[in-house]
């Protein structure tokens, strides 16, 4: 039953621990409906008749912040996962920290509904807008992976026996990394030139995509022996 | 295989039961879906050519109202997972019960667009009238969380064995509070300022944040000499 | 691994089989997406300044058809509940069965839709169409139920070893009566009046809400010596 | 705990594994969101008093595009599910490569839409613009089975251990099929006739619900003896 699989050893003292079962399913229900909402963007565009093919030409920046943003939550799906596998409990506190990274996954649809409009249908200081504001909602979506493995590093009676906590720490280099380069990328967006912050954002995706295993540093790699089933 | 799962012992008289595993499964994917669902009512404004930022800034009001209920649902479905940890079946009647407990989750996208409209393109009796009804929802929303528990207070063979009688009695006390005053901020937002109800709204939601782990009365704390896995 | 979970013992002849875990994730998934969507529909009226209170007010409708619809999905999944637990495996032609019943399930927000815009905008024409719409859509989505009852039936090995066939027999009332009498509350509702048809619908709802545990005839209490865990 | 379960023993050299629960899950979510979103597209007809049944009447084309993509998306799960069947463990690059199969069945919504609107709104080029469209999404989308039998293929130790390469390789022969023939249909749809081409489409789904447990070449029925459970 999933509620007797929840339940954990408790410690003598420090917050009450729950199993990471329902917080694993409700984080991959809230991925997998972001990714499918972004489809309900991509609207049939007005047309006259026989003037569809046309229509839908026009339309090609929103299909490309279609994919971007597919991407990206595929991205911050791959991420969460490996982060879930570093833990064998959560806490209320761990539990809320969770909440706010699926935030930063479930307002996705909106800065891309921003950037496909002002693509579309804006002038330079709109996409000066919508890139910020992408940016901007990526670069703020780092931070509770930080405070993620923060607090793992803190409570490490919640991390599974063969993670060490050096590797907890080293992780959090890619949050950082994102806070900076997202923050870094929508600067360039919005005093320089939107399409250079656009091109700064896909970068970013794309490193998190590669390394979305996790940087390789600590992590110890388990060996066959210790898993005998 | 879940369906093996889901069996349970039956008592000798008394209601048929079956396992929680389904139940959790599909309360976790309404709570994921609302969540989510929210971010739709984030829609880009109507703008004209370089009129893009001053529009977004027009919107505050609907970003408040996201937070405001993206908070919510996330706290109902903390307090919906220490819920469900005391049960180890369900009956057709608490189904039911759980189903009045989601049907009071699958309502908020509703008063939460109510919300952020009037806010932004209401008068103040349009106001009053949001606030009333968010509060009002809110409200209602405790009934089937009090039944629940009167529920298994009367038949505590669902209950698991560690969990006590007077611990369920004691969680009584939170939906009740909710319905006091949930239902109080409605009547500060319609006769008083809808601002007030609204501060009211915010401060009931970060109480039951903060106590969604169950309040503590009666809890037993496991041993983990208990569990020898 | 659900993989490994999904795997069961094949008969030396007859259809291969495989395990029912992911059917019912899935259809878990499309209950509580269905169940969640239809709050979509309740959208926030158009009013002038001061006019909110009295524009919620002319959507009675719109909420009525909602609670109808709500109540109707969970009814459904309670069901679909109780025919999962009935099998221990399943087969391609039952997956497609299954699909068949998510179809009646999933298109369920459509004859709500347009219920609920007839009862507010249309005239008795109008509603006599809506009444018949939801109560066809009700009586066609019997029909596979009918199928899958069938089905297991001619293939007692994908029963669960403590269901008879008598008992899978026996359950072919509750769609057949589905069937005749949601046909019988459209015909009503578009010959006589809608309003008689709508509360035909409403009955019927709940006549499936009380029965949805299966009806009781040849079911086996199980014994609690028979399952030692 | 899912977390647990997910692990897999390493290899001693190659990619990092991990189990595919949360692949299978997050794959199952974002199907059962996908073929339930659909519904969204009907909408209820524009009507004046009176007129609802002729306006229902006049969306013939949106009832049948909704048909072919639902069954369109539960051959997709069908098979999906037949593919998940043969692997034991994942790595990153599989990760990815099913991700673009899911890309491939989250955007089924908008072809779909396109072509309910130009059955219905638009002239003979628009409707061989939307066929061409719906074809030329789908047979895009067979590209990423093909990789992922490709790499299924290269990497053997991902495979269960009962399923053989030689029928990993066979398998690679239906989405060869689907790129091929949904191509043609769509070149059909474009160059010859919308409709021919639509037909075509639909030959090809049901096609692949005919044969979504996997061809049988090489599939090795398990013996029940192995199993002992």
């Amino acid at each position: 039953m999933a509620a007797a699989a929840d339940e954990v050893e408790q410690p003598d003292s420090g917050p009450r621990m729950s199993g990471t079962e329902r917080l694993t399913a409700f984080s991959d229900g809230v991925f997998a409906i972001v990714i499918t909402l972004l489809v309900l963007e991509l609207r049939v565009p007005e047309y006259h008749e026989g003037g569809l093919l046309a229509a839908l030409r026009g339309e090609n920046a929103s299909y490309l912040a279609f994919v971007v943003s597919f991407t990206y939550v595929g991205v911050i799906w791959l991420n969460h996962h490996a982060l879930v596998r570093l833990v064998r409990a959560t806490t209320l506190a761990l539990s809320w920290i969770n909440l706010a990274i699926l935030f930063g996954a479930v307002i996705i649809p909106f800065p891309t509904a921003v950037l496909a409009s002002a693509l579309t249908h804006g002038d330079t200081d709109d996409r000066r807008t919508a890139v910020a504001l992408y940016a901007l909602s990526a670069a703020l979506m780092s931070a509770p992976w930080l405070l993620f493995f923060a607090y793992l590093h803190r409570h490490p009676a919640l991390l599974k026996p063969e993670v060490s906590r050096e590797h907890v720490r080293a992780q959090r280099l890619r949050p950082l990394t994102g806070l900076v380069l997202y923050g870094l990328s929508g600067l360039l967006g919005w005093f320089v030139d939107p399409i250079l912050g656009l091109v700064g954002i896909i970068v970013m995706i794309v490193y998190h995509a590669v390394t979305s295993e996790g940087l390789r540093g600590g992590w110890p790699r388990r060996r066959p022996a210790g898993h005998g089933r």
